[in-house]
């Protein structure tokens, strides 16, 4: 059965037909404004309808950023998005028809579904994914299945502990590992080592264009794969705290894989090198127990659609 | 159909029969060896075939210490027996004839999930379960299903890092949770309290025999339910390490409830309140969601036979 | 002999003439452009000549933030003034002649100075000066002897580490004291605390406006001084952190005293007394040794005049 | 004026004859039984007299473990002899009568006043000495002045807190400098490698004859000058430790050299190049100041010996 996987993002929406091997087989986007509510429904109906007039559909896959209620109908709390308790499901069926199955999914578990399904973690049962941009994101199959929580707010992995406190975060509370293991530590821990080792950040100030405040991870990224020091260890800095955090979810989960994406990933090895040996440093009872490997997801920026098309279909 | 559940520890052997709704109606036990590998294999058989020989028994279920293999026939390690790689099943199996399903299971594992089908957990799909003796152990239940992880040994609990650089563990690392949450944390915490504030320790020194080292948990547990101000203390700045760990992995698993088993479980109010509001203070998205509620383990000492008996039945 | 005293801030000036019992007798002050160097070096000569002009001056001491080089001549850099490598002795001295003594001292130093030669310390030989606005500053003496160090930057207080991994620092390390013991901490923990704990937030944001980001260190303490429960426990955590703090640099310098001043003081002993019981649980060998006292600074914003004056006469 | 400087240890007495400029030109010994404080007073006293009937002597400086009283007559406490508010300095003027000056002296105190005089830091005034044994023991001169602090108990700076929650220490608090700085850290920490990573620890394991328990401080430096990299990577991991440390003790301080002595400095740059290295990495403003140095003790087991007679020469 072929479904339709949307990927509601701040300013744009992307979808596809997807096939029942994870491909893509038709796809098509829209601009949206984040800031009117209204907008964006038409836009994710409006995708769906074009998609839908060429292809038989046998269910929708609607993947939105933030908190979705259990009911998988609702989107509860969003950040980008002015979507407080909106009856996303509904609102689409009515346009679409009832025929169809319809649900709401997390953005990020849909992502890590595809990557359970399609990709990286495709031959395993339980994963942990990690997604490292500006924040840090992820979530988690066990057994074969998504976990999704007893109110839908599960895999919030970035704020897991690591720091008793530690870092401020957002949230209001300090320590949460995405203060440690996300693209915008990364950048902090840059701009600090440019105040404390000034003489090793001639080569990041220099790709900031000058400004430290201007620092971005991909500037910490390029400067590492030309071989800059600083910014090698930075990255490495970055995977350690992804490997001791993984480690953490390990004693708990006992994954058979860390799949590691989103914008921070483009470091590869960089990053996942010593986030696997920061892992194994910390695994409970090494030696004693086969380990989980580390990969790259392997879906890109598509395993939105692909993820929630495909859990719409079960 | 009724199966026989039997709990292996360390000295002795406790067995029974359960029916479908968890109830034992029989019950037995053997004193054992435990350096004696073949003693503890021959009173896990006498037991069963002595139940075997009263009762029908549709299965088996095999509840023992330490790692067990993902087959669920082999205990891996077990830090109280000498077994390693030990065929525990097959060994049964042979003298108890094959018609009958026989299964082994990590036995934090077979009472958490007595809680949940039976216990304090049996109204959720979402469980965590700590067992605060000793040590720190515990069982995860996710959408209805028990947590095995990839090679059976998840829900290590205790060797979650709560402290970077924290205290040494047993298992080679430091800041385990276990070393913050567990009966040794608090005979040690409660002995240093009566190096640095020896004035306010009169009490507790006194129910230790005027002996520091001679101090154990419910000592504290006692002298806090007399409202011993510093056993209080010491009981709420143990909650406080559960509450706060508690949280970390609700950020993972958005359990419904956090069940709190094991010896140090009687000081009841005593650690469940301080633990309850150190998980709400460190909750994610506290207000943006439901909470968990926190409750006593409801089974008692029966759990590992039941759940080792409900589990070898599905 | 009668010495003046200058306390140079961002964007004003005051001086005045302190006799030998460290009383002002006059007094004078100037505003000034923090951007223009040269105004700043013309206010101090303006103030010292207009009291020199009425009062017979055997030394000035001029007291200025940042680091002092330790020939108490130049002022290496001070973060809210163009000054680096600044010649501050010899630019007033070819104004004011060379007949009298001029010593340029750290701020913090010299109020410090005057706390102990006059103020809250004056009947010890021991004693650390918290200094507690925006950032923690302070002054140690040790022995009767202001420590200045080696290079003259002794006495940074603020950037002892008391959390590795903990918070950023604008020093571009972690964990510094002054993140957990000063007004900003206190700030940014009571926006975190109306993040997490709304609804025991509100009399706090009510003083602030409704506005979380205009927030400030005296709403925390007036809400406080009103009973507010969360304001007084943030007040109290701030106070841990304090004498936690003390208690490390009482292992190292065995103080008598331990004074506390700046801004965030204002708050008492809703400060002092949560700052002293942390410090007592804190301490090495506490009952082996006396315990050092806590005390409010005596000597308010004459402090830096007083001390400056009084360490140019020495 | 030649002095007689007294070396206390729990077992032996070290005495010595020392000039002016630090040399020892007489020296005895005396065996004791640290449970009998009587023949430790006798030992101490005989020491004494055999020299003083050979040399001309103006002071007697008697180094004791522990916390000496201000007033340097009488060992409040002293944890490897029986001494508890002990009178010392009477006891042994009464024999060797009164014409001459004696004085009671910490012995850490007094070996790193040697090292300050004549040895390692005998060109500055500010000095920072870490004597690295079992455990982690110092110095602390400002200014040229030994610190004593208010009531002679300074200088406890393996008592510096350096990780909140972190390791156990014997003094009753959790997280205090020298359990991570120190030669029981040190074979701690092997230990803890040998379980989680026994296969890079097979050179460790043999040096200590197979037997992890008997690892000693000098297998790991043994193993570290072989080039085991484990060993080492210990080696390396306490460095950091006395570096960072060091640099919260510099913030405060602002020393000219930390001087590293006590058994486990055997190990050399082995130790010195990472402790330097991570006293840099954190110090407070760097690059805005000069840096302290890193040396060796340079007067080896005679410290005690000449520190306690220079300072009762003062």
């Amino acid at each position: 059965m072929h479904a339709i996987g949307v990927d509601i993002g701040g300013t744009k929406i992307a979808a596809g037909v997807v096939d029942e091997d994870g491909r893509i087989i038709a796809k098509t986007r829209r601009e949206t404004d984040p800031s009117d509510s209204e907008s964006v429904d038409r836009g994710v109906i409006e995708a769906c309808q074009e998609l839908a007039a060429e292809h038989e559909i046998g269910a929708i896959g609607l993947a939105a950023p933030g908190f979705i209620a259990s009911d998988q109908a609702t989107v509860l709390f969003t950040p980008n998005l002015p979507w407080r308790e909106h009856p996303l499901r509904d609102i689409v069926a009515k346009e679409l028809g009832s025929d169809v199955t319809i649900v709401v999914e997390n953005d990020a578990n849909a992502a890590g579904w595809a990557e359970f399904r399609f990709g990286a973690a495709r031959d395993v049962q339980d994963m942990l994914m990690l997604t490292i941009g500006t924040g840090l994101g992820g979530a988690l199959v066990v057994g074969g299945n998504l976990v999704r929580g007893t109110w839908g707010v599960a895999a919030e992995v970035g704020h897991m502990r690591v720091v008793p406190g530690g870092h401020y975060c957002g949230c209001g509370h300090e320590g949460c590992w995405e203060q440690y293991a996300s693209g915008s530590a990364l950048v902090r821990d840059a701009q600090s080592a440019l105040i404390t080792e000034p003489a090793r950040g001639t080569r990041l100030l220099e790709i900031a264009g000058g400004d430290a405040d201007a620092l971005t991870g991909p500037h910490v990224t390029q400067a590492a794969q030309e071989g800059d020091p600083l910014a090698v260890e930075l990255l490495a800095e970055l995977g350690r705290w992804i490997g001791e955090g993984a480690a953490s979810v390990a004693a708990l989960l006992d994954p058979a894989v860390v799949v590691i994406g989103g914008g921070v990933s483009a470091a590869g090895d960089l990053l996942l090198a010593p986030a696997r040996r920061a892992f194994l440093d910390q695994l409970s009872a090494r030696g004693h127990r086969p380990e989980a490997t580390f990969a790259l997801a392997a879906m890109g920026n598509d395993a939105g659609i692909v993820g929630a098309a495909d859990l719409a279909r079960r």
